[in-house]
């Protein structure tokens, strides 16, 4: 993610003749909001702010006036931030998952939580179809193929097989899945889903239980949150029902499936493949799959495009402008 | 392509007892039928007949009661092969091109011509939106760079594009071109096309000229047979036409790209990127594609499926059967 600067402005007489309202980014080193918002609001970041102080100093010290945070991509919002900073009222999710928020504890604390919404939903929706294409149809394997110089030298990597009238389960209908439905249903896939509850206005099947999808399913889409629910949701069971010529892709949150399972069930051939853009522990990929030709791997992109960027931007900022003119917020996070 | 044992039967006896009809399986070594006839035809296959006779003696003992070949692949159909059968009057293209046969010769002999029809058109379709995900998403350097351990050790390898809003102009709107169309409305894309004529039943728009379609393209999806008209059509005119971020695909065949032009603006960076199945001089790769990630590469292998195989043995055998029951060709190419 390239990295903009986010300039600490310094308290004092500059800080109240500035009316841009203020926004603590908190944001891992390695993380940064991915576009510039300064012209908005005042944004306060430890990290780009070079002082002495620790950073619970710094937080501690400015925490009377930090009633709304930004946290980018995956960085934690936990108790112990939470602690720092008791004037907090709003916390701006960067992705569409907030599995790396605590829920619970903004809930019991009054603070509200906003996602990215649909901002990413096309974006990460294209990059599902993009691996289950390249899972089936073995793009990766052949442009490895070909660039190691293998063509016509070596026999070739087995056959992929044909995307249409496979039957694609999607787990989690919701603004993602939906729109890779859309797609899947252009290529003459047949549909059904699996979410925590019936669609109503959905024309595709649904199953209850993930279990009874995967029967049915050539395909597995993981396009769901990461929740207490959903953790593990793709476990054996699911993997056995699939079956040896199911795929399964994962778009959604890597702990949705049961990782380890999931490479046993892969190296013995107990499933067709996978296309994984997420997973348990990133950054790390277990290194089992590096060898494999049915797997596609890809480091966590799906939702990283210059337009999703924009997208975004607009989600975040629509939302602190409405907190901080006490109006509904675009995007609110429905607690459980 | 997995090779099938092409059964020479005999002559003498056993062949007039045999009522199959009796057609010659003409190909090059490295390919083979990847099904199996013999159940309905009388398959002669001087490769897999390993006699001392050469081919042109074994063609020449043949040949008065060769009346139909099946031409494998790419297998040259040309003027001395022609020569050694002149019973001859059906050749069966196996694939949906069929710049490998020589239709003049043929037309002046009164030999008709079959080719795979729309056996392919749905995995070719597939293979096109497959190869440009990836240079738009960059799921093969994606997949280059989980494999090597470079997450997160190394920057990341440059963002890609998102697909929804594109405007992808397809050059040939057949039936290959038309399936492309379809798909890609579902991610979003604007399509326009270029055709010999204007296809009054498709909604997109049409340009007369390559330059003026690539000039209002983000994205050119090489569809179209290569003829004497379409060879080269996408020269350095189109390139700078299309502009530094548009991206070029190709399923039709090689040569209706200037193979070594296009190189010069992808090494230059004067276009954004490419997805190429397919090449000038098969199996040859310029190797200086070999190092960039806005390319993706690929063996000649958008029509091979199982289901494209079963497609195809289908339209071959309808063919035959048309043609020894004297009744229409299923899919006879029109000489122009």
């Amino acid at each position: 993610m390239p990295a903009h600067e986010n300039v600490n402005i310094p308290s004092g007489n500059e800080e109240e003749a500035d009316r841009r309202p203020l926004v603590l980014v908190h944001r891992l080193p390695r993380f940064a909001l991915p576009f510039d918002m300064r012209t908005t609001f005042r944004l306060l970041d430890p990290i780009a702010s070079a002082t002495d102080e620790s950073p619970q100093d710094f937080l501690s010290r400015h925490a009377p006036s930090i009633r709304a945070l930004i946290t980018v991509g995956p960085t934690p919002v936990n108790a112990d931030l939470l602690d720092l900073l008791p004037s907090l009222r709003l916390v701006v999710g960067s992705s569409a998952g907030v599995d790396h928020i605590n829920l619970t504890d903004c809930r019991r604390r009054g603070i509200a939580v906003t996602n990215a919404g649909s901002a990413y939903s096309e974006d990460v929706a294209d990059y599902a179809v993009a691996l289950l294409l390249d899972v089936f149809r073995r793009i990766s394997a052949a442009d490895r193929f070909v660039r190691t110089g293998s063509w016509p030298r070596k026999p070739e990597y087995p056959l992929g097989f044909k995307l249409g009238g496979k039957r694609v389960g999607i787990v989690g209908l919701g603004s993602i899945g939906s729109e890779v439905a859309k797609r899947l249903v252009a290529f003459g896939c047949r549909i059904a889903y699996n979410s925590r509850n019936k669609k109503p206005s959905a024309p595709y099947t649904y199953y209850a239980n993930v279990c009874d999808l995967a029967v049915n399913s050539d395909v597995i889409v993981v396009c769901c949150a990461l929740t207490k629910e959903t953790h593990h949701i793709i476990n054996k069971d699911v993997m056995t029902a699939l079956g040896k010529g199911g795929v399964i892709i994962n778009v959604g949150r890597g702990a949705v499936i049961d990782e380890k399972e999931l490479v046993q069930y892969l190296t013995r051939g107990e499933i067709g493949g996978a296309g994984l853009d997420v997973f348990e522990k990133e950054p790390d990929v277990p290194k089992e799959l590096f060898t494999l030709d049915n797997v596609v791997l890809s480091p966590h992109r799906a939702v990283l495009t210059p337009e999703s960027f924009e997208a975004v931007r607009e989600v975040i900022t629509a939302n602190l402008n409405a907190f901080f003119s006490n109006k509904p917020l675009l995007s609110p996070v429905q607690y459980e």
